[in-house]
């Protein structure tokens, strides 16, 4: 993951290296008896790759989570809290029922005229279901669809874009996918001369693609002493650095809300970074699936889509790719893979190719491609499940609020942690002020400081965490990423369990 | 697709070469102006990338289908026959209503309690739905599984794969997931003098994915005289050839039973291959999606792994890696993008590779990951769906059976037609003799005289077929690849209506 590089993956680059130099009667004689894939055989893009959300910790904590079950109270806690992801259902969060219930009748459409069905199911779950397969050709829910996902869904999706933003939405320009990362980044990278801007810290899932893919992942740092703040001056100054280097800069990456910042941008920032994209010529990738993850009044969500629109922006004036995901929001359904991209400004034959990758996967799993549409078209005021649905999404995202108001002055009333507001998106972002005792303990264990702490948290507490230098930080300045959804009635004890091992920490290594 | 670029192709990508040595100067005069992505600045891999079953023929009959749509009795046909692809469902096919019954009731629990659901499912159904709920952590189907997929699953994933083989499987080597084809191939290949042999005719997902990754396909020719035979000498010949050339094998895909082929290997012939990877030190990569489509008496599936563990290899002999996929064989479930593949034979460390890149994609949907512990594990004997399981399922593979029979028939009545057994797999792949004056005229028209053919049949009938010239064949022979998929009573009027067609085609080319 270009400048992020761990020592462990440069040792085997530079073994691979050696490999392919060694004489070549040798690698003839060995090349019966060794194996036919070794660790210094394979894609150095692979090595390269790096992906802390389900890395080194996880490993830690699977282990630990065994030796509980082996032998409960060979720990001094008898559960894992897997913070490390966002992932609200695996700490108890509840799906939608209207969502669910809708599902459930698209994957088994036989029982929709039963008069049971009537009494398991509401009325407008049902009417919904009839609705979405009288989309689905053939009502074939174990069909392949369109590349781009089923034509009626994304009819809808469509719509309700445009009610979200005020501006038009073309169905034609919604690819219902999950891997659209994966693929945005395939088409623009041509090789390590290629370079895509990305905030740091960013989701790490960009780094790992843009390794796999070969590119250069060129850096612009967030403010954290202004909330996260992303500055124009520092994308220029960044640019220009990597075009002095060689590097030919194709998109700019903008996470908003922030992952693992969690911070939201006001909409003038936003324009800045439109005319900046303008300028430059890059493509805007926007990453936008916590868009209804946002927790304090003074910010709202705005999509890139409608302030470009906004500023006058059309079609042929810039190349912008809007992510969105059912596994975010209030929603939480990350087992189901749903979710879709928006893809404008491109010329025809440049989405000709876009489809074409696509293709090769074929198309997103049906039940994804359904829920995505219901979760862009809830019920509405008057549908029989309108108030139930209102009552869980309100349910859960002013949970989420307090969840993360919670963890956020929890952070900041301890000496050594300073903590940006927890303004939206599932994550807090704290700083770690270690002393320099910590620092030379985790340099003996060559470990990254903001790691060897984590690993003592988890070990401490069964509590998973992951390190900042999983996802870039200013050198010399150490983080931790943690997220807000362990259940609310555990977060006072969550909290006084990082407290008291947080002090102890501190006091072992005092200056 | 290595070498079977098309024209096209090749013109765009010496475009790519010469627009970057165009003066610098020039280039940046029109950096502002030019959009930041154009046909000649995306990734020359994608460009390179062909996918014939999503392709041209595709796009041709969707416009056919609106046309019919906007205006009907437009064209001498009112349907369009999507043969182009194994997709069962979209030609009617019923899901098995056990496996539906237990999808719909694991995405949708709470109703697992009430009285309503004990008359509208099967007892087992709901049995096995609780019993899948227990085995995903907090039941949350709604949550990111492992990596590998949930570990429950892949227990009893590896409990039928013990019974189907007669050998151990371990649950560790499972990766229940879609993109199996894409994340081995990025694993082995690092650059284009790295190669992987492929049979020709082949699923073009293979080319498509090797080209995505940079590099290149190997040929090696099934026989089309011995019934697509696959011979060890022309494997020999071809890697032989490939090394002289300066490229480094390292992998063999076998497609058994054969995808576009439709042949099923004799065991014999697999422990010929098997011994042919061994002695060459070749990943064995085993595309086995098929393995419950057979349909001739004499000819029975056994894996790869059944067969090289019979051989007596082990763990340590040979690499090898298996896809098994829930869109095929009876099933037919292709928009649950379930499956999964088993890799055994590679080194811890390499592994852990295999298991970051995974992790990169997060998990494959849960219910595609329920629907293939389901395949792999149906209702047994004594339990209450067993009878209308087993009816659903013989019902469906006889009739394949019979549609493989009649259309392999109907193409060896025709003169100037040949077909080989349809052995098994949901394709025929007959030949096409052709008069010179249609080879003239496709060329005329800068067309492969197969690609004319299947798209003069198109326009004729409504039938989509694809060209040979998309899945490789021995240069100067002419190919259509076409599902076995129509509805059983529908088949007499698409034989006629093809016979008609080609009739009247061989009459107009005539010598």
């Amino acid at each position: 993951m270009g400048r992020f590089t761990t020592d462990h993956t440069k040792k085997l680059t530079s073994s691979f290296r050696f490999f392919i130099l060694i004489p070549l009667p040798l690698i003839a004689m060995s090349s019966s008896s060794s194996p036919p894939v070794t660790i210094h055989t394979i894609n150095p893009k692979v090595l390269e790759c790096e992906y802390v959300v389900r890395g080194d910790m996880v490993m830690q904590a699977q282990r630990l989570q065994q030796e509980l079950q082996a032998k409960p109270g060979s720990h001094p806690f008898d559960e894992i809290l897997y913070c490390n992801i966002g992932n609200p259902q695996s700490f108890g969060q509840q799906p939608i029922t209207f969502f669910r219930e809708v599902l459930a009748l698209c994957d088994h459409p036989s029982i929709l005229d039963r008069s049971e069905t009537q009494r398991l199911f509401s009325a407008d779950s049902i009417r919904r279901a009839q609705q979405i397969l009288d989309l689905i050709p053939g009502k074939a829910t174990g069909a392949y669809s369109h590349t781009q996902g089923v034509k009626g869904l994304r009819d809808q999706i469509a719509v309700a874009i445009e009610a979200r933003d005020g501006f038009p939405a073309d169905p034609n320009d919604i690819f219902l996918t999950s891997p659209a990362i994966h693929m945005m980044l395939q088409l623009l990278i041509r090789s390590e001369n290629d370079g895509v801007l990305c905030p740091v810290p960013h989701y790490p899932l960009y780094s790992a693609s843009i390794a796999l893919h070969g590119g250069a992942l060129v850096p612009y740092y967030l403010d954290e002493a202004k909330g996260w703040g992303l500055e124009i001056s520092e994308l220029q100054k960044q640019l220009k650095e990597a075009q002095s280097n060689g590097i030919t800069v194709r998109a700019l990456v903008v996470i908003n809300p922030g992952n693992p910042t969690g911070q939201v941008l006001a909409e003038d920032n936003q324009r800045g970074i439109v005319e900046f994209c303008k300028k430059e010529n890059l493509v805007l990738i926007a990453d936008e699936v916590y868009q209804e993850n946002v927790y304090v009044d003074e910010k709202k969500f705005h999509s890139f889509k409608k302030v470009s629109r906004s500023m006058g922006y059309g079609e042929d004036d810039i190349a912008l790719v809007s992510f969105q995901s059912v596994s975010k929001g209030y929603c939480g359904e990350c087992g189901k893979r749903g979710g879709y991209m928006e893809v404008t400004g491109f010329s025809a034959d440049v989405r000709e190719q876009i489809y074409k990758v696509a293709s090769v996967n074929l198309c997103s799993n049906i039940s994804g491609q359904i829920l995505t549409s219901l979760v862009m078209n809830p019920p509405k005021a008057g549908d029989e499940s309108y108030e139930s649905y209102m009552a869980e999404k309100n349910e859960i995202l002013s949970s989420l609020a307090r969840r993360a108001k919670m963890l956020e002055d929890a952070f900041n009333s301890l000496e050594g942690i300073t903590c940006n507001k927890a303004e939206g998106a599932l994550y807090v972002f704290p700083r770690l002020h270690l002393p320099q005792k910590a620092i030379d303990a985790a340099k003996a264990l060559k470990k990254a400081p903001d790691a060897f702490y984590v690993s003592r948290l988890l070990e401490a507490t069964g509590i998973v965490v992951l390190p900042g230098s999983g996802f870039g930080q200013v050198p010399g300045t150490w983080h931790f990423r943690c997220s807000i959804l362990p259940q609310e009635e555990k977060i006072p004890a969550v909290v006084s369990r990082l407290a008291a091992f947080h002090e102890a920490f501190m006091a072992e290594f005092h200056d």
